[in-house]
């Protein structure tokens, strides 16, 4: 088996600074621009050390490892046109540097080369990879519609606020996994054990980055801390609160929603957070989740031994130290 | 052999008023709205025929063929974004109706759903058919960019504009037509052949829809004549025009893009297509490819009666009948 480290530089080298085409300039010089911006690359990451771990060959995995990277990478393209985001890690997105029409253009030719290199599996296992990657594309993509349409709701669920992250964030992590399962010709039953696993590492990631955003040290976080507060952004906190606030303190809320004093809306938001307890209830959803993802790691088939990169990514994950 | 209404008619009541999802219905609506936007459905009829033809089973190229006139939708839906077109066929466009931000996740969307139609094909054939796909989705995004670029340009040769069109416009008539082909197990001199046959007679369409957008009767061509070159679109005519022109006359043409005076400026540019002998020679052209279309299509091996409903198809096309 091959440490995390060693997977990560396996990958580096064959695909970083890759460009996907020439000619023609405007099409394929924005493409290199998104594809060159500094990322952690942990859905590439995912599959490879699943594939390790299930006994593939990593060698047979890297080009669908790449196609998880160029779809996350079409996906931030077109969010940041319908977030007017200007900056990602601080460096231009494609549409500000580009234009609008560029942005469009290049995340679909992104998307098609994600095929390009799906296709590169091996025939005998072509269709179940894609169909999982279908399902998933679809999820992702309803995921997203969600976020748009919860932003002008105020009866979100807390079961639908799951479903929507878990299409948003998870599924690509658990479908990054499991591709790795099904390249390594693992059973159905770890398959879907180490799809399960992803699915709860990312509900639980993601919950806790709700959390950091409003509770986490602002050095750490690495951006204005209440901003999602400042945004009413409809995170954990937020809807947890709506479901369980009494009917004053929802007017008082509701109030806070048109605040303009951010210094004032955060602390009085944070006073109503901590009312009805919702820091420990984040926190305490965060850690049950991040249990089943290890419930969903125990039944795994493989030994303990193999499972340890497993093991290890999702303690970094957990930490925050990947 | 089923005749082309019969072919047309089993695709219709199969995909015509079909639903991909329901929920959310900030995806699905988008989608459904621009799916029922009446339209010629002319590549899943090209794929139908061509597998019926060659002897396939249509029953088992529903699916793809469908997938194909999904992937035209998705590139009108973004197209449509990026030439701010309000209305299509008469209808409101997708992103006119419900905002850019869904017209982009709408497109993205329908794209997903031409991989899970193609992925329906028996996974014998799936790798050569999205093979094909794939090339020549990477080649449609090229063809747009190359669009986008000749607009900023006055040097675009007469071969890099049929680069274009081709790419832009053929490509995916001649990979409806090979699809078919593939799904019916037609030799590969075959599939080339119909491949050809295709390229062929969508540049010839195109170059004749250049032509009558000037010279043709307008009632007949249903748009205000003269478009193109109130426009100063690069068509056929004026890239064969500019690649033909003293340098007296290029002053000339250069002075008209500016013109503000359109029925000045029509008469001005047709005087100078008229000095040139543009239309003659664009004419020419157009029917030079119909007949290097004809020749592919009698490079195929099958016989001449199973050919009836592709030489038709082509007739009617050139003809504008379909």
């Amino acid at each position: 088996m091959l440490s995390i480290k060693d997977l990560s530089a396996l990958y580096a080298a064959k695909y970083n600074g890759e460009r996907l085409g020439t000619e023609p300039k405007g099409l394929y010089e924005p493409m290199s621009h998104i594809m060159s911006i500094p990322g952690k690359r942990i859905r590439p990451l995912l599959l490879l050390l699943s594939c390790d771990a299930f006994g593939g060959q990593v060698s047979d995995a890297l080009n669908a490892a790449h196609a998880m990277e160029l779809f996350h990478n079409f996906t931030l393209v077109h969010d940041d046109i319908m977030d007017a985001a200007t900056l990602r890690r601080g460096i231009p997105t494609v549409h500000e540097l580009y234009g609008i029409n560029a942005g469009i253009l290049t995340g679909d030719a992104i998307f098609i080369y994600v095929y390009k290199y799906l296709c590169m599996l091996p025939p005998a296992i072509l269709p179940a990879a894609l169909e999982l990657f279908n399902a998933t594309a679809v999820e992702i993509m309803e995921g997203q519609q969600m976020d748009m349409d919860f932003e002008q709701r105020l009866d979100v669920a807390v079961q639908e606020y799951l479903t929507m992250i878990g299409f948003k964030t998870s599924v690509l992590l658990a479908c990054s996994l499991q591709m790795g399962a099904i390249i390594a010709g693992a059973s159905v039953h770890d398959q879907s054990s180490v799809y399960d696993f992803g699915m709860k590492l990312g509900l639980s990631f993601q919950i806790k980055d709700d959390w950091l955003d409003t509770f986490g040290e602002s050095d750490k976080v690495g951006k204005k801390p209440g901003g999602d507060i400042i945004q009413n952004k409809k995170t954990y906190l937020l809807i947890t609160l709506l479901n369980t606030i009494s009917n004053d303190d929802r007017k008082e809320l509701l109030k806070l929603f048109e605040e303009k004093d951010e210094t004032h809306k955060v602390a009085a938001v944070m006073a109503l957070y901590a009312k009805y307890d919702i820091s420990a209830k984040t926190l305490e959803k965060a850690d049950a989740l991040y249990q089943e993802a290890l419930d969903a790691l125990d039944a795994i088939s493989i030994s303990t031994e193999q499972k340890v990169n497993l093991r290890t990514m999702a303690q970094m994950v957990h930490d925050r130290t990947f």
